[in-house]
């Protein structure tokens, strides 16, 4: 007996498909995004045909939403310069409707980020990307499927969770994406490079299902192919940008582990 | 019939008289730059020869530029702190005759930003370093070579534009340089790197032309050198920042394209 | 005649050991660090065995360092922000007796500084860790092995001076470490590095003298072995995070150059 083909079949021509629109557009997404990872992040982007802006000022994070092609909300370092800018870039998101992604870094360990990670995810973000501990801080549960699943169609979000095996939910489909290098792990900010290149997807593709599965398929790829050169996790690090930088839709279809 | 010997024609022997100058010295070059760039634009002025130092508090960034040797003023991620940080250190810039460089990042993008920028203008820095897109923004025109003269000879300054030709005008003179690669724009603060080179060559130079030639030749011909090693965007960063430390006046000479 | 073993003896052996234990418990080292180091700190920790947090923001850093096994607190591009930030995380340090380190970066530049970093330095870091110029900023005097012994006697603390040869004092011990690279001195953020270095062994070991000395020939016999492939200061700031990961305690006894 066969099984039915999932809609999760498609996925990896579907990514190789983005990823050239990608590159063809060259949207700029603008990032909320950490102390930490502002560098990485804008590296990230750059390498898989991006333009990023990262001003975080309130004065300035308005405007620079308003043109943008999609916007990176991540938590970390979280203080009130951040809280402030990503209520006004939330807020101007919505009303030019730019797709955003939430990243609620790190809310298992701090109550009052985690209570405004709810608030937010209540906004409608197109996706929320996050860890298992972290989804269990946002939504009080642990992070099996059919959890994210209910998470998912309760939000109208799609749920992206990074793992060993990451799962990327709507409510109605699911994929799993067992790409990726244990090096991961190692390198700052690469769970928020995970979330700035779905951001970079949701530019160009409106089903968030498909741009969130095309983004950690890309960086799961892309992390694979830098194991091999790297010996250690700072290599790796320039390897996986320097793979976001050269893999082609071909090598999606042909490294893609997802199901 | 010979040309006549333009103006740029002994940059590149003065080029390498300067970074081997730059090297004996090891001047202090402080910078208020986005938090994006701080931290590769440290590891560049490190690199060349320099010594940076990047406090933007209020509070110390006056004592900090008194000492210092050229001044660095970056309008990336610009919000509150930097603006008032930015006051201090250009006033006490100004008092010390410390010189500075002004890079006014994306004001494209942001009209307070570029109303902030022009009123900077007006204060005397040694050099305006930007691109097309921020030029026309400061200048309220293009940035063709008539263009650059004007808006220097007016301001007293020097404009240097970076772009596949890079020009550098002072209202008299003008070099076109045409090192680099294409890499270049695939690495974040790449620009601001090239700001913070004429600070440290504005540091050992008073000849602001001359200085805003030598930090963008130095800059081309590293990343033409870095180019050759790397496999993308993120390898090219690590190669660029290994060959500023190891090019010396000779390859300067032997690799620069400037007319 | 023979010597007598100085205490130090058996340093390289127990750090071996304490590199194990590391390894084995992946303490969670808390950050209130610069701006331009905190990507590079986070990098380090995690290469090392460590889970890094780098959140400053008043809101939340005290129930980060409640939790953490270990804080650094390193006072460079010192803000407003940042002051607080430090207020309430030694505060939080010392009511759950969470060891911490104090790094006084470039207190000799500012005066301010250097006095709120004499405040701290009551307030029983474990370990100072400094350079030559920030101690005569710290103590009044310049860093000879009695005014270190002197200085860390009086503080009951441990001093880790850095340098060509690095000196670790408790007052009664002294630790004289040559191992090290000279590319070392020209990576931002290094220094930084062999402050969170010697934060995760106090996660680790109690004896804070032994700590600071594990953490220093550490990044020393890193730094060593970096060297050797290393092409320029990117290079090598890339292999010697490469070489935190991978060396072990072999490599650790092997190369030890301590007395």
């Amino acid at each position: 007996m066969h099984e039915l083909n999932p809609p999760s079949g498609d996925l990896p021509q579907h990514a190789a498909a983005l990823l050239e629109r990608l590159r063809a557009r060259g949207p700029r997404v603008h990032c909320v995004t950490n102390a930490v990872a502002q560098n990485f992040t804008a590296n990230v982007l750059l390498a898989a045909g991006c333009v990023p802006s990262m001003t975080i000022s309130p004065e300035e994070v308005g405007q620079f939403v308003a043109g943008a092609d999609a916007l990176l909300v991540n938590l970390g370092t979280f203080d009130k310069e951040r809280r402030e800018a990503v209520e006004i870039a939330v807020e101007v998101a919505t009303q030019h409707k730019v797709p955003w992604v939430l990243d609620p870094v790190l809310i298992n360990r701090s109550p009052s980020r985690a209570a405004f990670a709810r608030g937010l995810a209540e906004r409608a973000p197109k996706v929320v990307r996050l860890n298992a501990a972290e989804f269990a801080a946002l939504a009080g549960r642990d992070g099996n499927r059919e959890a994210l699943s209910s998470f998912a169609g309760q939000h109208g979000t799609v749920v992206a969770l990074s793992g060993k095996t990451d799962l990327v939910s709507d409510g109605k489909r699911i994929a799993a994406i067992t790409n990726g290098d244990s090096l991961m792990a190692k390198v700052t900010a690469m769970g928020c490079a995970g979330s700035a290149l779905i951001a970079a997807f949701l530019a160009v593709e409106p089903d968030a299902w498909r741009a969130a599965s095309a983004g950690l398929l890309l960086l799961g790829i892309a992390g694979e192919l830098a194991a091999r050169e790297a010996k250690g996790p700072a290599s790796f690090a320039v390897a996986i940008v320097d793979c976001l930088h050269t893999v082609d839709g071909k090598a999606i279809v042909q490294h893609a582990r997802v199901n």
